[in-house]
């Protein structure tokens, strides 16, 4: 294996490129007891570890509470110059993303763990003579993490968390945060998470806890006394995690030049190929740092994990939240697929919560929220939903001022493809409250998001499931009809989830584009929407105005107001005075 | 755990619903050696089991060699009626796609297994006291496999199967024997298989070895004598191949309804969920059925197996084999995913092997190839292959005839969207011998391939990398051009890999268009390819032949020939009779 082996990192693990030191800046609360859990069991008293950056405000409003994954800790970033790097350094630190300059920022090692926070391997208050919990630790649950979390909020003085923020497993405590405890939070980062673990997810971790419990070393849990602990099994647990937390396309970047050529490392397990003397360091070198009583406790809480399956069950969890939220996937993330991210979406979006959706592209697994090119991707959208909003002033173009026109002031409107968000931010200007935008261009997702508005990422060719019957006043499809696949499908779908429908399309029996075919012989063409070359236009529909009418007549939709324009002359085209061939474009009002 | 969850099957793994029981009309051979091994090591004998149906031939020409998977055996499907069913019972047998009353059909037991052919478990004749192999065996690999059936195959007098059909590790056989013993067959069918492990394919194959011998029981392999064995380890093995055999979909149709609910059952692993008791179930009932020692042994031996990672490499394996190949995968398998065996089809089409493939779409992941559905789909082709050809007498179209008479006799063609392979059966009956077809629709590619013609399942629009330069002296891209996304680079690749180009299109400029869009002002209709509703035709492009010849101009290609015709009146239209208005149909040969 080559010398650049020793720089792979499965990333859940960029913690695995740090020490097992004790951590400094930790600081500690105890609470004392009984701290009931929520499966009935007490605990005599929990102490909680923590880490905090920047200074609280008067008011205490700039609190942000950041949750770490399952083998992570307290440590997010570094403290000062001289401290070590933390797992989140890229996202958190001065003039950064989450802004320690601005932020009173706050990162507790979680309840169950071995890194300060009470865990198994911590000595039992009740037993005599002292000895540690062991496999006596209680069965405990992601919303007993968030307790404990709650009671150091209390501590503090933070009533209410600007933000709270967390990956994989610290995005399972944000959303418990903010249905347990309504009213907890502005808003909820959620990132590379899920609603509850898919079965194959379930499946490897189960697997995990099988290959520790069954260790002779692991003893039934009560191994802290004896001279050999269950690091084979922990080990083959972490070698399974990793390779859940990587793709399969990075693991054959990784490892597929060297593949024979493996790294020599003093190991028991096996060396045959490249991959599996990673596997081995990684999964040995974890059991240094890492309790298994804890891992299979913290396992055991994430898979109860469950939020529930259906569309009404999610809807029920995130009923009484107040917060906005900001729900982060990566599109070659398995163990918490992108397809987890959008049902939680969908029962927010259904909800009338305010929520903001992307998909980052990454091909760095799970493992994605960790590495810092896509937390560059990622970081400029927590950014904005941390309130750095883009206030610049608006321009409007004329067809934009067309369609604000036929909204009546104050109306909810869904925007599909709301591009950069030009349209919302002006629908907001004019006062409307409830807008959601829909796009699936990243660089658009991310200017509409800096503009502090609620865009959701989303194919508009899957129609629209993330939205209930008659869920807004208004739907806005502007400039996109003639990019669209499956058409008659969306026309169905916007008139169930809309009362009324605005589309804006171009023309294509428009004069120009007649003359240019008749005369040319060739694929229409002309300035504005179909100024496209015949091979490479976006475009793959091809509606004139009497087109669209005509769908309209098959579908029984009302066409309730006409707006037609020619952009060459700038004039608008009265309905009397032929628009299928003097207007370049329209824009229709539909009802059903 | 419903009573349902009884019935399910995780299926390299259909084995599992079997017993442990002596198999009954297993035939055995011995071979006394030494038998000199790929890595140097000799065995002084094997014995090699294997079961056979049917009779064979006179001339020996019907013999069909079936190869195993894993965890397989010989036993592939029963041989009478009160003889327990095999693992495909339905792809083999009386009547059936590899009809046992036209073939002689032989199934052997792998080296290094432990179900009748010598393996690890089986006593070392040099040992003394008598002793099994153990940790002794020597390592194996799949040519090794290979070569016993060699020997199987000299002593049944078959000089050349008429197939060797394998799924899995299965493939590797197959492609290892037409691969190292050119000559042996007539075809070679390799279903979800491929050209090596993926390196998460190969992380999962250690993680399980390392759970095995990291057991204490294990002994490093001298267990037999022991009052235990490395069960523990095994099962573990067994439940994370399982998962790997199965999909996430699969795993959430079958785990999800009844998460929290798991089926009571004896075992010391974890019970928590329905697809943890399920997994250790399947974990601890192959410990009844299969010894540790060959799952190591059988494992080590796939994850060596190497044909290289570049199209060269692949070529250079495949380069005197002289079969006929069948490439199947199915779309859901992400143990062995498609793309793998894409690459075996790029190199075989770059070698001019004959070699036909399909991707079957399938929920059931990489157990696929075992499950009644799925063979039902892909049976029918495995059929062809074995010679059941349809010679049903063609009907040409007048368009097809026009492109036949564009192409010389005797010259290579590759017909891209070849449809059900009409006229690549035509240019066969004019004696054409090179003829490769490319295909989405699977239904299209059975009618191909039925046809006994080589059609392979391809996305044009992902390019020709399959295809090499100048490989074909024609190219046939009929009736295609106007559903394609990405034309330009069609085209490039197109004069890439042919020295000529027949390309037929509608015309978007015809003069019944031209008239419908300008008299209705509707997006154009007229009967022929254009003949759609504006919101649902799969046309995305709609080139004129003016448009056509422009593209052809700016790409400096050579227009050598030009038919036009219209359907309407069955007239051929002249180049100075204005095509680019009167004709319906353009066919166009071009170079570069």
């Amino acid at each position: 294996m080559t010398e650049n082996s020793a720089n792979l990192r499965g990333a859940e693990s960029t913690d695995d490129v740090r020490s097992a030191a004790p951590l400094k800046h930790v600081q500690t609360i105890d609470f004392v007891g009984p701290i009931v859990l929520e499966l009935g069991i007490s605990l005599p008293r929990v102490t909680c570890a923590y880490e905090t950056w920047g200074q609280l405000n008067g008011d205490a409003s700039n609190a942000v509470l950041v949750c770490h994954a399952i083998t992570g800790d307290s440590h997010a970033t570094r403290h000062d110059e001289n401290d070590d790097a933390g797992w989140w350094e890229q996202l958190i630190g001065p003039g950064k993303a989450i802004d320690t300059d601005r932020f009173f920022v706050v990162c507790p090692n979680v309840l169950g763990g071995c890194r300060g926070t009470t865990g198994p391997s911590d000595i039992d208050p009740l037993s005599n003579p002292p000895k540690p919990y062991g496999a006596s630790f209680p069965r405990i649950t992601i919303a007993d993490m968030v307790g404990v979390q709650k009671r150091l909020a209390d501590h503090l003085g933070v009533k209410r968390w600007r933000s709270i923020v967390g990956g994989s497993l610290g995005g399972h405590q944000a959303m418990t945060w903010v249905t347990r405890y309504p009213g907890s939070a502005d808003s909820c980062v959620i990132i590379a998470s899920s609603p509850r673990l898919s079965s194959q997810s379930l499946g490897f971790d189960i697997i995990a806890r099988n290959a520790i419990q069954s260790d002779p070393n692991f003893a039934g849990g009560q191994y802290y006394d004896k001279p050999q602990r269950p690091d084979t099994g922990l080990a083959i647990a972490r070698m399974l995690g990793h390779i859940t937390y990587l793709s399969s396309e990075a693991m054959a970047d990784k490892f597929d030049p060297d593949r024979h050529d493996p790294r020599q490392i003093a190991s028991g397990f096996e060396q045959q190929f490249s991959v599996g003397s990673y596997l081995a360091h990684q999964g040995e070198k974890f059991t240094t740092r890492f309790d298994a009583n804890s891992y299979v406790t913290l396992s055991m809480a994430l898979d109860l994990f469950d939020l529930g399956s259906t569309r009404l069950q999610l809807m029920e969890a995130f009923d009484e939240a107040d917060s906005s939220f900001l729900v982060i996937s990566f599109s070659s993330d398995w163990l918490f697929p992108p397809s987890q991210s959008r049902d939680i979406v969908a029962a927010l979006a259904a909800l009338d919560k305010q929520v903001t959706y992307t998909e980052v592209t990454s091909t760095a697994g799970h493992d994605s929220f960790l590495v810092d090119r896509e937390i560059g991707q990622y970081a400029p959208i927590i950014e904005a939903r941390l309130g750095k909003v883009d206030r610049s002033p608006l321009t409007l173009t004329r067809l934009e001022e067309f369609i604000l026109s036929c909204i009546p002031s104050g109306l909810s409107v869904l925007d599909l493809g709301c591009g950069d968000g030009n349209l919302m931010a002006a629908l907001r200007e004019r006062g409307h409250e409830k807008l959601v935008g829909v796009e699936v261009a990243q660089d658009n997702i991310l200017k509409a998001a800096s503009r502090g508005l609620n865009v959701i990422d989303y194919d508009l060719n899957t129609g629209l499931p993330a939205f209930i019957d008659n869920q807004f006043d208004f739907i806005v499809l502007s400039s996109t009809l003639q990019a669209v696949a499956n058409v008659a499908e969306l026309f169905d779908e916007m008139l169930r989830v809309g009362k009324r429908v605005v589309v804006s399309f171009p023309n294509f029996a428009y004069r120009t584009l007649r003359e240019d075919y008749v005369v040319r012989g060739r694929s229409p063409r002309a300035p504005g929407e179909f100024n496209y070359c015949w091979y490479d236009t976006p475009n793959r529909r091809f509606p004139s105005i009497a087109d669209v009418m005509d769908l309209c007549r098959e579908k029984n939709v009302t066409v309730e107001q006409e707006i037609y324009f020619d952009s060459a002359t700038q004039t608008q085209i009265w309905p009397d005075d032929d628009p299928n061939l003097n207007a370049e474009t329209a824009i229709l009002v539909l009802s059903r």
